[in-house]
């Protein structure tokens, strides 16, 4: 497929300045822009790149001022991220769709399956299972008993689901993820060995969630291991039993959270961050990368840094001391010494 | 099925403070207790719940003293966290179990499977493989050759285990746990690059282990890594090639440990933690979540927290002024002026 | 199967100390040594177990000067290691490898599996694959539609290859690794919703790259991530999207790298680093365990600590001194009382 840099334009509402007939065959990134293809700029770090971009076109937005000649055609938008989005949803949707069911699979004789769905060689799906309409659950994925799936969903490749948890609508699980292990429950006996506490509960994922690849998801000791709608869940993540996750929050790869800890709305976390067991986190709070998190947070928006976490400003400050402390010592005992000899 | 609140303090030898005829259809936890359930408060930070849950029995301690009016049947025992946990898992056992052989799965025709073993579909088992009784191998399990499993042993759907590998009676391997994968073994040549170096060891597991999901545990490059009796690992924790890890450890999720360290007996490690290789950690040693430890631990029931870690009590007296670094710089500023002003 | 210690010398190019026909028959570790086995000594952190070792020989390097007597008979070798690897590897490769195609397995039409293959039950190979000749697909992998695999590559259990993604020759990916799972790329509406960015481009692993268990590596929002021949990822390692791994690159388990980040040749990383996205790392840099990286680093061959990471030995100096804060503290208090009454 060829496209000229006009016919894109318009399927982004944008205006194009340079050579509207430019021919378009494909996407590459700024930095390694091809002839042929279209990328786009939205990270200001990458500014410079667009003055020697090999890309024929460049979606930009309307605030892009050039302080060098640029070759490339430019495509100038509201918004350039959401409208190479845009246009990369449409790639996509044009692909070709799984569907129909593959053999050998094994669907309980009780289960249900709506219409439209797919579900691949070696997938497994248990006894009394709803699945709605339009879902996709790729080769080897596993869904326990009881378990439901809400509609337009899809579970990739090797997903496996415990029983009696709940899927809802739109969501994506990567390949790999474990939705409804048993928390990690044990009570020592009296010889101080380690006696497991069944776990009787389940996970109950709304709608619209993204989980990633091998990330896992414990089932409640009781009652609901929960992850609010719209939140968006990267690869290798930990979340234990009894956690509840807020509506629209965004976790980096690696997060570890510990079991009944209730996170609020919209939180965004960095890559390898850990919170402790039982606490609160307040709405919008943001941690950095890899702090960890001993007790509740209740500023709404709150960022934290460190192990153990507090205000990120603080923390750097204190952190660009702590580089210096070598010196800093010096200068405390040659003051000492000093002030020994006045 | 519906018990009555004295039916149930039956079974847990309790007292009933309240109606002995209370109505229980299911379990809750406290601070968001439904009529008609049973709850427990155990950790006293919970505590306050009490006073306004909507559950209509409570199991608490005998040492519970009510400071306002509970209105829920109170069942009093010795430990309220073993109680429940004991109800728990009359009720986990009431459960239809799995068993029997489910198709199509493959069992070499040179494997045994003890009586009474389940088998779900896609399932693997490879060559001389020796199953014990009473087993349950999830769907798309895989379980390689001249493995053995021990009796009551669960492996849950996609559980992983390499060639060669022994795993004991009454264990719980979780979804998508890798046992025996091979070390991080490599040599680097003349010019750089990384030869592979074989690794013909095993992975042993004691009885009544528990594996976390999506855990990993490397075979040794000779001889056994060993994980022993009664230890219970959670999520995602690396165990490297030639590791041994003590009885009645208890780790928590994305801990890492490198290769050939030793962990002695009843260790508990909080989550994240990372431990170098070729150590030596003391029996009860205890490490605070996110610790790096670098070198070994030879007294017995140490505390560590801290990257690299050292004592708790320290560590902590330590990052209490690091927070309050910038300030003290300001004083040493101010200090040393004034001297110098002397 | 049973050598004497001079046939085994003579495949490593070794020389006997001691009895040249004492009988081997298995390999053990030093510090476990059994009568009738092979041991080697190449980390002199084990100098010590040579004295006491029960194995019946031992090969050390020729500058291995004992300063107490040694049972063992010992092979004298230019490099210990590399002469244990030697032997491993040799065993390794005597033992029965995998071939033909075991049922029921999936393989599309349209796919193409190179000779002398082994697929294994419930693998799963798509559409327009392309399978190079004495591969291995191990019991229960999945690999997606368009998806390109080099002569001699592994994939063990449960590995999954998303579609479109490329892997080389020579490769070794162990069970449950997930390559080409979406990139985490979400933008925000105007409601603070999440969009999901289609990712549509792939994952690249170049020849004689190994891939540990349960390591995760995300297709490229355009273009590809790409891991450069001869690198080498332990276990449950995050690999974001567009990230670049340089070649013979070592990382061990639990390292996490965001997005776009462009890493050199030859670099090593520790356990549970973690490195910011969209940022530069130099060849050969070294990262301790546990660092955080921030920004670029620009200086081939640095050594960096820390979260955020920065020179190791600058790191510890300033950490020895965090160790004594509070003592300083008190110092500090004390010189100012001092002056004080001056």
């Amino acid at each position: 497929m060829e496209f000229t840099a006009k016919q894109i334009a318009e399927l982004i509402q944008g205006t194009v300045e340079g050579n509207p007939e430019e021919p378009i065959r494909g996407v590459s990134k700024i930095e390694e822009g091809q002839p042929g293809t279209l990328s786009f700029l939205a990270n200001p770090k990458y500014t410079h790149y667009i003055y020697t971009t090999g890309a024929s076109a460049v979606i930009v937005n309307n605030s892009f001022v050039a302080d060098q000649p640029v070759n490339a055609t430019l495509i100038r938008v509201s918004d350039a991220y959401r409208a190479i989005a845009a246009l990369l949803e449409m790639y996509e949707q044009s692909q070709p769709q799984k569907s129909g069911i593959e053999q050998p699979s094994y669907i309980h004789s009780s289960a249900s399956v709506g219409e439209f769905a797919y579900v691949g060689a070696f997938a497994y799906i248990g006894e009394n299972v709803i699945i709605g309409k339009n879902v996709k659950i790729y080769p080897q994925a596993y869904v326990g008993d009881n378990v439901t799936i809400g509609d337009h969903t899809t579970l990739y490749s090797g997903v496996k689901v415990y029983k009696q948890c709940r899927i809802g609508n739109n969501c994506i699980i990567h390949a790999g993820a474990v939705i409804g292990s048993d928390g990690f429950g044990f009570a020592p006996d009296e010889s101080g060995q380690y006696k497991k506490i069944a776990q009787v509960g389940n996970v109950v994922i709304e709608d619209n969630v993204e989980i990633g690849a091998n990330t896992t998801i414990d089932r409640a000791t009781m009652g609901s291991t929960i992850v609010r709608k719209g939140a968006k869940l990267d690869n290798l993540i930990q979340v234990a039993h009894n956690v509840e996750i807020g509506e629209d929050c965004v976790f980096a790869a690696q997060a570890g959270i510990a079991g009944s800890t209730k996170i609020g709305n919209r939180c965004m976390f960095g890559g390898q961050v850990g919170l402790a067991g039982h606490i609160t986190i307040a709405d919008e709070v943001k941690l950095a990368a890899q702090s960890g998190i001993a007790s509740s947070i209740k500023q709404q928006g709150a960022v934290y840094m460190g192990a153990p976490g507090y205000d990120v400003a603080q923390y750097n400050r204190s952190y660009v001391i702590f580089r210096k402390l070598p010196e800093i010592y010096k200068q405390l005992n040659a003051l000492e010494k000093k002030v020994s000899q006045l």
